[in-house]
């Protein structure tokens, strides 16, 4: 497309704002404008982009700003607040929260997967859970080979899914049990150096926590199938910036083969195979950090059942599993490439 | 018991050795007589025991010892070597390694669930693998409640299970990387820091490594139960010495309720329960490190499967998972306490 866009992101000094404004950077793009909006805390202090300081403003001007696309990287509460009204102007609006992916009438959207789940009268898009977005990169491509009927999946999950300051403690955590000094958690409930413990969302009447039902609830929204059956397991990892997942898929037949899930696998865009019996070698965060891709591997034949199979993937947090996603589908809608 | 034990360790300055010469201390324990035994390398240093230095001998006078009991923490071909001969002196072997694990005839031992399975005439009992023993710990006293048809594992196992220099190669890796410093893994394949990678063990045709395959078969043993299906996904993770799990156990029939499986954990020696929903408080490496129990929660109703629990356990790698459980089998077959 040849028009000049008018963007804007809101929360734009959080850990996924920043990589959201990485990823706008590059005079390719047709971006003519960025506009950045923040908290009271943060309106006023500027961020570099592209050669400029942009400054951001306080998030109350949104609604003034009559851009072309918004992507919002803050709290449920703000985007609940502001993104109606953006709607309601007929400005675009991808959302980071999870203040409106179960609303129905709202796509929730992983664009290799259901980008066609927006409608033309779409204006907000809802950006699906990180853990979910990464673990159906490596499921959803095996839906071509069999009726995926049910996931059972445990999550290795990093500290940059509860925000910058989660990283910068177990990194400051970390330094001071090696230096055998105290440390008191303030950002996440437990201590994290050489530790791992169960996401800290509420834990609903069943027993699962929040990251979990989120993991249940949108993969059916996303992959339209309101019966998929799925059991997650969400453990927070000391681990930086990428989620690893251990996934058993359960097919409705005889699973399909290993080679023909490695070969799905391989075409799908922005899934790459690390898949090296011989040499032991897997995906590991190590491999996904900073990545476009999703990394899957360890593929086999579930022991256990005819009908199953198992992999491993490990993908960036920040970047498909937020970030990158949201800048994929807003690529997606106005024509320009990422 | 009345008779003073005269008892040996082979293999005493590695990281299970040494916990095991940790458990025998105490004035309490009719141990008249502790020997060590090491590799050439080992041999002619000495280590402190109760108010003693005891002087390690070199691996190929065990033979001439005349011992009661003999702990084997060292490496499969010595104790595939040396247990035999001293079994036919009558000298009862405890051998932590794989190497008679799953010979016909040698009983694999997790006290609290297969004590029993030692006869009269055995003389080698195999201690078996770590992340097996964890996890058999929260599966076993489920049979009571229905009959477990299924396991399906991925495990979060710490440096320990490779030896003590992998405990010291991930601080060290860890405080480079904290630093900004490029560091060279020699220990482990992989570079450890805030990373993790699936278990370093050869992988076989069907696509599984030797922890998972041992996890299969050493299941199925100690349980009696040749048919128990088992899947494993075994990865490391940067935590020091508890392995964690995350289970999910599917029963021939509709699941038992979790108040019943909770009841049953809750009642099991060596299990302790940490199943704090409201406090979202659970089992984590840092409940287990250093204790002789298995913390299991997380209990809930699978909601993909009717018959199925869903679960987490933490164990000390170095306790549990090795050193305790060994001792732990010693004790009851010379009634002493631990």
């Amino acid at each position: 497309m040849n028009k000049e866009l008018s963007l804007g992101i809101v929360g734009a000094t959080g850990a996924v704002g920043g990589e959201i404004l990485k990823l706008l950077d590059g005079d390719q793009r047709p971006i003519a404008q960025l506009n950045l909006f923040g908290s009271n805390r943060s309106a006023g202090s500027s961020l570099h982009w592209r050669s400029d300081d942009l400054k951001i403003q306080d998030i109350s001007n949104v609604v003034q700003s009559r851009l072309d696309l918004i992507f919002f990287a803050a709290n449920s509460a703000v985007s609940a607040e502001y993104a109606p009204i953006l709607a309601d102007q007929g400005v675009y609006v991808i959302d980071n929260s999870s203040a409106f992916r179960m609303e129905e009438g709202v796509p929730l959207v992983v664009p290799e997967i259901n980008f066609d789940s927006i409608g033309a009268n779409n204006r907000i898009i809802a950006n699906p859970n990180c853990s979910t977005i990464i673990m159906l990169m490596a499921v959803a491509p095996l839906r071509e080979l069999g009726t995926v009927k049910r996931i059972i999946v445990s999550t290795y999950q990093s500290a940059s899914g509860a925000g910058r300051e989660a990283m910068e403690e177990l990194k400051a955590s970390s330094r001071a049990f090696l230096d055998g000094v105290t440390f008191e958690p303030h950002i996440l409930p437990f201590s994290y150096a050489f530790n791992l413990f169960s996401h800290n969302t509420e834990i609903c009447d069943e027993g699962y926590n929040g990251e979990e039902m989120k993991m249940i609830s949108e993969s059916r929204k996303i992959l339209g199938d309101p019966e998929l059956l799925v059991n997650p397991t969400c453990i927070r990892v000391p681990v930086l910036r990428s989620h690893s997942e251990s996934i058993t898929v359960e097919f409705e037949e005889i699973a399909p083969a290993v080679e023909d899930v490695r070969n799905v696998l391989k075409a799908f865009p922005g899934v790459k195979l690390i898949d090296d019996r011989e040499n032991n070698r897997f995906p590991m965060p190590n491999d996904s950090n900073g990545e476009h891709d999703v990394f899957v591997g360890r593929i086999r034949q579930d022991l256990s059942n005819p009908n199953a199979i198992s992999l491993f993937v490990c993908g960036d947090q920040l970047l498909k599993g937020a970030a990158l996603n949201a800048v994929q589908i807003g690529a997606r809608l106005f024509g320009f490439d990422i």
